[in-house]
């Protein structure tokens, strides 16, 4: 791989979680490809949702993506589908994660290609959503997706909700889909050394964004019964902005308020490279520290 | 890269810091090869030297570290070799390090390897040293190479320096080498706000192994003039049984007994990801980290 090799992610989710026929038919399109990784592929039956996990190099991926929602809304009919999550479309929503090489407006462009070409190829209204939104109230994806599939024939009907890309009508079986760029997400739970969900609420509360806490912190309090104590579950939506040590120490110290000790944190799934880099940067207080000194960085540029 | 290619890294050290001519001859074989990666050369003119930095999979980097050694034999002469560095050979130390699915014990093993074919090939007398050390007054190069280039034929007449490949006899114009497995090393400095050296010296003694410290780590004090602070300088010789955070944070702990503060430290060079996942994880107070959880551990794998 060349020093300069673009590296993207894609985290599509497609609306089948129960057959795993359909599912692999899905997936096929990410498997013995150059140029793309499938990292991972998460079904979840009460959900009725997969969610995949790919890199690769922008062209590579697009080709990939593409094929593989077209493979989604040969199988998947919205008609008949039930499960808990939230959803509006065979392929529920397209994010695109700039991960090497890439910047934002590069994973951007990235995201405007595969909404057009699959408006286009398959007849699909798209919304572009996060950093690729076209308006303010298009950027959270919650706010396109409410009403669900079957509340989108009618809001498709409204100005505001026009689609970025395709017809204005909903597709019959495959619905409506939202596609993007958006920063890299790091899931990051603080265990609490208590019994007390209200102290874990409280200190969320605190902590996060939407009630005054840290601009790029989502975070709510949770109870983990089977050790007796909670967490504060926290989603980091720029981890380059807001470093998960600036988040575990303000829980600290709001703890503190409490008596109540920190006694552990977890990182669920991924997590890039960087996020540590800062944190052992802050904690050692190191000084001009870069990416490029870290010797496994080097080995595979 | 199959997720099971095994990578080693090789950091040899050539007598020769001042011949451009000579060092890119004896660089050449680990340029544009198969399976194997030249990071970095750095040549000091006052040592005489040129150190090398390259990794690769095992049977492509030892062939390309033979092809170095024939080069360097072939362009230099010992008996006209001037330097401040301690030197007893052209070819003066051959260090493998094992770096991903690699074993210490299968890094011995190529070291081996590599010792037994140098010394037929170039009738090279080698000292195993370090972990490949069949000896344990052989295990640290400082005392195969006391008495250096000019005393090494007075030495190898002791049955305790008999070489463990090759003559017994130095090289006319080579000397004598010495090729072994070891960690990898990581270059630490923590900065110390005053001006004493005193104080840097006496932290220095306090945390590294030889007068009591913790068991992988060298230190001494260092002055940083032109910034009018000190420094304690530290070589961790195996961060993965002595932490990074560990000698920094006991350091802090030693410098409070003078009211001195930690103003910053810095990692000279290269560092395993590792070191870094250790110290996040060890601040954060992380549960169930694994290294699989990095991004870019994933896509490079």
């Amino acid at each position: 791989m060349s020093p300069m090799t673009k590296i993207v992610e894609c985290v599509p989710n497609f609306s089948e979680g129960r057959n795993l026929e359909r599912i692999e038919k899905i997936v096929q399109p990410f498997r013995a490809r150059e140029g793309v990784k499938l990292l991972d592929y998460q079904r979840d039956e009460d959900h009725n949702r997969c969610v995949v996990t790919v890199v690769g190099e922008p062209e590579a991926l697009k080709t990939a993506v593409l094929e593989a929602m077209g493979a989604a809304i040969a199988v998947i009919d919205m008609r008949a589908h039930k499960g808990q999550h939230p959803r509006m479309g065979a392929v529920d929503v397209v994010p695109f994660i700039p991960v090497k090489n890439m910047s934002m407006k590069e994973a951007i462009e990235l995201s405007r290609q595969v909404a057009q070409s699959a408006a286009q190829k398959f007849k699909l209204p798209i919304f572009l959503y996060e950093e690729s939104a076209t308006a303010v109230h298009r950027r959270n994806l919650a706010d396109i997706r409410k009403g669900q599939f079957e509340g989108m024939p009618e809001k498709l009907k409204q100005a505001e909700w026009k689609p970025d890309f395709g017809p204005t009508e909903m597709h019959p079986s495959a619905g409506v889909t939202a596609v993007g760029a958006r920063m890299a997400l790091v899931a990051y739970n603080v265990n609490l050394g208590t019994s007390s969900l209200d102290i874990a609420s409280d200190i969320a509360r605190k902590v996060r964004h939407l009630s005054g806490g840290l601009r790029y912190c989502k975070a709510i309090g949770v109870e983990l019964k089977h050790r007796g104590i909670v967490q504060v579950s926290i989603n980091m939506t720029d981890y380059t902005k807001t470093a998960l040590y600036r988040v575990f120490e303000l829980i600290r110290i709001e703890a503190k308020r409490w008596g109540v000790p920190v006694v552990g944190s977890e990182i669920v799934g991924l997590v890039p490279m960087g996020a540590l880099i800062d944190t052992a940067t802050y904690y050692l207080q190191l000084e001009n520290f870069k990416t490029e000194q870290v010797l496994e960085s080097r080995i595979y540029e």
